[in-house]
């Protein structure tokens, strides 16, 4: 990387231009589902809706690493479906989790019952999501005003279970390159800016497309319907009741029936899937639409999960509908094995040395590794008393993150909070955390806009990269998994305020945002 | 017609298939954009929607009067643009109103201004909408469950102003159509209903491409820059300020700017255009975006009217503002005069003896009377008298609906209430209506969901085809108007409970709705 500077505050727009901005991007939000419902809201008849939270001005990120992420994406998704065909290895580093996190328990169950039923569906399916942001080698961190040139990708996380923000990112990339085309940056350059944003700067996403395509190749890979009585066959969304985060979802559905040959989409609820499908004998599993049961079912080729992510939707009642899912002849996106491959703790025990190297040839997982961050499991192995050290002590936690060893965001205990917080667990339960090293962005400048109001400050931003890949489990060779897809769907850009630590955007801490990328 | 009676009842959902189909199209609006603003909710970060108001099902109409309708629109078009280019005829139908009309007076005010000064520009625009409802020909009216076979086409109005519904028309046929496919309304059918919804009874409607041509068309028409210091060109829209109603503008102007050879257009506020626009001394209209008042001004090719039709607009302030646009070079969408030829005493005039063929063929002229309803005016006339006769009995008026005599819905009088309503205005204000027999519809039978709630029950519709048009004045021949497009951009369609006498969805009293074809 050359160390050649930008200058981040690249606009300083008049306030006409704010007026007119912020009246174009409302609109067109509404014009085109860039919205959230609003908590509470929904009745029978009607329903208020309000903007998810974006960026005024797209936030530069520089191209390389940006074609980066897109090129190593094919190797992360390499690594992930091996992972998910690897049960062994994966069950070694996560069996400690299973005494202390019922998600944990109640996954590897699932799992060990379907292959005591075995396993009828060879084939998996799975929608990625890998997530970067830019760290500045001199670790200086977030209060450092080094330029994004400094800089190299390191991963957050990697997510394969109910990857959110596809619909969300792929309009917003399309409102920023809008605006620009409108001259409604451009207009106030000459006079008050110091660059000119080029369209040519802000990439297109492509996720809804991408996503739908993936669920549309596996549906036409299971083939026709196993079951006489079933007449259509369909993908089934296992979705959260009373989402209100719609506009990321829908349009997936959308995009699968609009397609010219389209691909029948039902949405179903995690709590009435066992009311609303029935396995066969040989495990088809047919959706019986609620709204006409005498109807004939549904054959079920593609199950996408949209829930069933959390703790606590397994109570019995959610742990058999899993169990029902999984056990079907139904392509799971993602399969249970696939879904614990996500754990932090899995994403830990990557890290250790050469544990890549046994997935993935050499270079590949030199590549891979260039964008790891330290990871420590907090257990009572000698990295994990290193980490104990380090995350009990008022100074040595400052750098670091505390995470729960499980999937997703949030949950998190940042810093010099770390201490304190694991005073109240008891050491028991230690080993349920990982430690991990702090990601030190430089900061940019910008204005965002959320239902919290409209602010210009510094920010930083994480780029997820979206993929779409099918594979299928061997157990006549050596090699455990053969690839049948392996594509990059498109990606997701996300900015927040640089003193927030947390960045979900439907909680309201981030804004959907495009990339300016920027050459060096 | 044949008089084959359809069951109008074509549907009964069960309770599941109703929580389903609202469910799905509450999600649909929202991802389309198919949604108002919440008056008062706006604010600089934020602003709540909600979805406008659609029926359910889609609501049967027979196919060949439809498409009767569709053909009409090109007689339609030549007779309004004719019109508009015969100032002498509208001058002596709507003369009479300059005295009782702040309307009538400001457009011929401005119209005679601008002619003093000299027409700068032979070319007019016109986005027309012309309205109809079925009529049962024995006059039985809305109590009647007469056959929509036993009714013919008549014409409720004609707009040539700022007419309004046709991006979320275009919207709400997608939705249908897409309802269709997934089988919302299909599975319930073999076990509730009577018939089966076929795709191909459910036309498309292109108005916001048809809309958005048409003024590209025109901004190709005005050609280059003829201002030196004028470095783009672009449309202006005219808007009223906070309109709640933006997804049906909007849409317009995004499908400018995303054609292939993009179109800028910019809005401006009614109240603004004094401000921000101003003539050259060859009369160009150049704008100065407020958001850069010192870049380079925009000329405007094409001026699109969505404000401008209320009398309280044309303070002294407004009536400038009309007069500066319509003195200038930039093609008007529509003119002056095209805006006085959607008067109600237009209408009323074209429907007296001989009348028609003034302006068209005889048999156009038959064609478009058999649209016509008796229609008279409420001045001295003879036919006057009459109509005064009819309009002061309490038995006579049943039949009738009074009608301001200038354009746009609203603002009606209706039946029994007009003689009551008319003996509180002074005799000498009378000829500022006219008396329309009301059209009497079969009702049908259908769910409609809006903001005031979901209900079923006898319902009325409304058919507006939507037209795009350009002609040059001519003032070298004996045809005063040469046509250079006349095409149709697309439809909407309208329905009402039966018991409600005004059709505005954007008030709540009617819905969005996709016309079934039925044949006969």
């Amino acid at each position: 990387m050359t160390s050649k500077p930008i200058d981040t505050r690249y606009f300083e727009p008049s306030e006409d231009q704010m007026i007119n901005l912020l009246a174009q991007i409302k609109d067109w939000q509404i014009n085109h589902g860039l919205l959230l419902k609003l908590i509470q809201s929904e009745e029978e008849h009607s329903v208020l809706s309000y903007p998810v939270g974006v960026s005024v001005f797209p936030t530069p990120f520089p191209r390389t690493l940006f074609n980066r992420a897109i090129n190593l994406q094919k190797i992360y998704n390499e690594l992930y479906c091996v992972i998910a065909e690897d049960e062994d290895w994966l069950y070694s580093v996560t069996e400690d989790l299973i005494a202390v996190e019922p998600l944990a328990r109640a996954l590897w169950g699932i799992y060990h019952e379907t292959q005591k039923a075995g396993i009828v569906q060879e084939i998996s399916a799975g929608i990625f999501r890998s997530d970067y942001m830019l760290h500045l080698n001199d670790g200086n961190g977030a209060e450092s005003s080094g330029s994004i040139f400094e800089t190299t990708l390191k991963q957050v996380e990697f997510n394969a279970f109910s990857c959110a923000g596809g619909g969300h990112a792929n309009r917003v990339a399309d409102m920023h390159r809008y605006l620009t085309r409108t001259g409604a940056y451009e207009l106030g350059q000459e006079q008050y800016g110091k660059e000119r944003i080029d369209i040519g700067s802000l990439p297109k996403s492509n996720n809804i497309e991408g996503i739908a395509s993936c669920l549309a190749t596996a549906h036409a890979i299971y083939g026709p319907p196993r079951t006489q009585s079933a007449q259509r066959m369909a993908v089934l969304f296992i979705v959260q009741p009373n989402n209100f985060n719609i506009a990321d979802e829908r349009p997936i559905e959308y995009a699968l029936w609009d397609r010219d040959e389209p691909v029948p989409a039902y949405r179903l609820n995690w709590g009435d899937i066992l009311r609303d499908t029935s396995l066969t004998e040989s495990r088809q599993l047919l959706f019986h639409p609620p709204w006409i049961k005498s109807q004939s079912p549904v054959e079920i080729s593609v199950v996408y999960m949209r829930a069933g992510y959390e703790a606590h939707e397994y109570d019995n009642i959610g742990y058999q509908a899993r169990l029902q899912l999984e056990k079907s002849t139904a392509i799971k996106c993602p399969s249970i094995l696939s879904h614990i491959s996500t754990f932090k703790k899995v994403q830990q025990a990557l890290t250790a040395h050469g544990t890549l190297e046994r997935f993935l040839f050499p270079e590949k997982a030199a590549a891979v590794r260039g964008t790891f961050i330290s990871l420590y499991p907090l257990d009572e192995t000698a990295a994990g008393l290193h980490a104990r050290q380090l995350a009990t002590d008022p100074k040595g936690s400052t750098g670091f993150i505390l995470k729960p060893s499980l999937e997703g965001g949030g949950h998190n205990v940042y810093g010099t909070e770390i201490p304190d917080f694991l005073s109240s667990v008891s050491q028991s339960e230690w080993s349920s955390y990982v430690l991990m090293e702090r990601i030190m962005p430089p900061t940019q400048q910008n204005v965002l806009m959320g239902p919290a109001g409209v602010a210009e400050g510094k920010v930083v931003s994480e780029l997820g990269i979206f993929s779409a890949c099918l594979w299928r489990r061997r157990t006549d060779s050596n090699r455990r998994c053969e690839i049948i897809e392996n594509s990059t769907a498109g990606w997701s850009f996300k900015t927040k305020y640089a003193e927030i630590d947390e960045m979900s955007v439907v909680k309201g801490y981030g804004c959907f945002d495009t990339p300016r990328l920027i050459e060096d």
